[in-house]
């Protein structure tokens, strides 16, 4: 149960993580951070906004960014530092998100690696864009 | 339904959300993102990290900020464009976490706003620090 | 809160517990037991599968059978001992299973009871097969 | 998003998933499947039990064993066909569970897999016993 080490870790690594939004992850999501927008869980509302339905949390999304940081790359272990998110587009019921995190920069000195991370929807439009700083587990 | 436009808004105004973690909240929380990391679904490895113990995920505390941007301050109708987090301490299962979003800067031409965005535990430690940038409803 | 001992059962016995499969309960269990496999949370990848969408887990499904047991064939007080599972064909999100167990041994020296256990779509087709050896409640 | 092809896997091999069992996890298991025996969800009645208090439904148990099959070995685009199970002992809330899953015999004319599944709680005691048979991914 621990993830990659810095010496395991190069430039241009990739993991990915995939999920259909369900209205149960967002409704779920909704009730755990008390974001009851109605944008994400008013229909009557929301089809009259301009995405034209309920649209999942921008920050649902970012956990999957999180999921596969701490579960594949680097995994176990690894500490989250900074996180600089970008929403760029909406995710609806029924949309297949892809969440991937790429290696931009690792620094051997400081146990500290730069993440390109994205979530991006099954056409390959990129929904939210950003960077990610971790530090992974020591040896 | 309609949050704050941008002449309602004005430096120095903030607002916030609590909640005492619970540990459905993280394992909800996991299942809906797909990360099980075991520092957040295991004890028995968590007792054995730095943290002593399972601990929340870094994204579910983001989420009570998305939930103070989108329910209160501005409200319904934001449109949220960047969201910068530094991790900075963990929150355990039965601690109660407020998330604190400040207006830092409001640029009425281009209709957006700055924000101070931080989760602090009841000792008044900062988890969360970061800034936001959003774009009130329109009047 | 006792169910039937074994003086109660007789071999051909029977009962049956039916759910329509929804998508929330596929993605729960997807979350509780941290089996997030595309082919029950990814419809853009499911949908290449041979199953054409996304599938329940199997597991869901014999919970279906243990619920049978757990509740009514005895019921509350059961010790569950064995359990068989033949996972021959899938549920898809909507469909009702039926899960049934029938009587088709009844050791009373032993005090314990084989059961047939099953699971059937609305087509009558069988989806999960095997037996369960069981201990009812003592009198 | 494929996983082990029968020649990369051998005789021998195993993996793990481990989780500690949450009130929710158990009362979410209870919703889903309708087994709200009251072993499972009535603290005052549990307590009068020989186990001494709610335990985890045993399918509960094995679904992390599924979680290990459909992630890990083989993962993605595994059929699963059969599965045995031993219940041996319970899970209480709050245990920590881990899965483990062990091949046991490799038939590369047939593509299928016999595997040793159990699961053990954290003072090593075997609380699920038994074997699955399953197909790995096709090349």
């Amino acid at each position: 149960m621990k993830g990659k080490t810095i010496t395991e870790i190069q430039v241009g690594d990739f993991d990915e993580f995939s999920k259909t939004i369900s209205e149960s992850d967002i409704y779920l999501f909704a009730g755990i951070t008390g974001d009851l927008n109605p944008a994400h869980i008013n229909e009557a509302y929301a089809k009259n906004t301009f995405f034209k339905g309920r649209i999942a949390h921008g920050m649902l999304l970012a956990g999957f960014i999180s999921s596969v940081i701490g579960m594949k790359l680097p995994g176990p272990g690894t500490i989250y530092i900074k996180q600089d998110l970008v929403f760029k587009g909406p995710a609806k019921i029924g949309d297949t998100v892809t969440a991937r995190v790429e290696v931009l920069d690792v620094n051997l000195e400081k146990n500290r690696v730069r993440l390109k991370t994205s979530c991006i929807n099954e056409e390959g439009k990129e929904l939210v864009g950003g960077e990610a700083l971790i530090s992974p587990p020591k040896a």
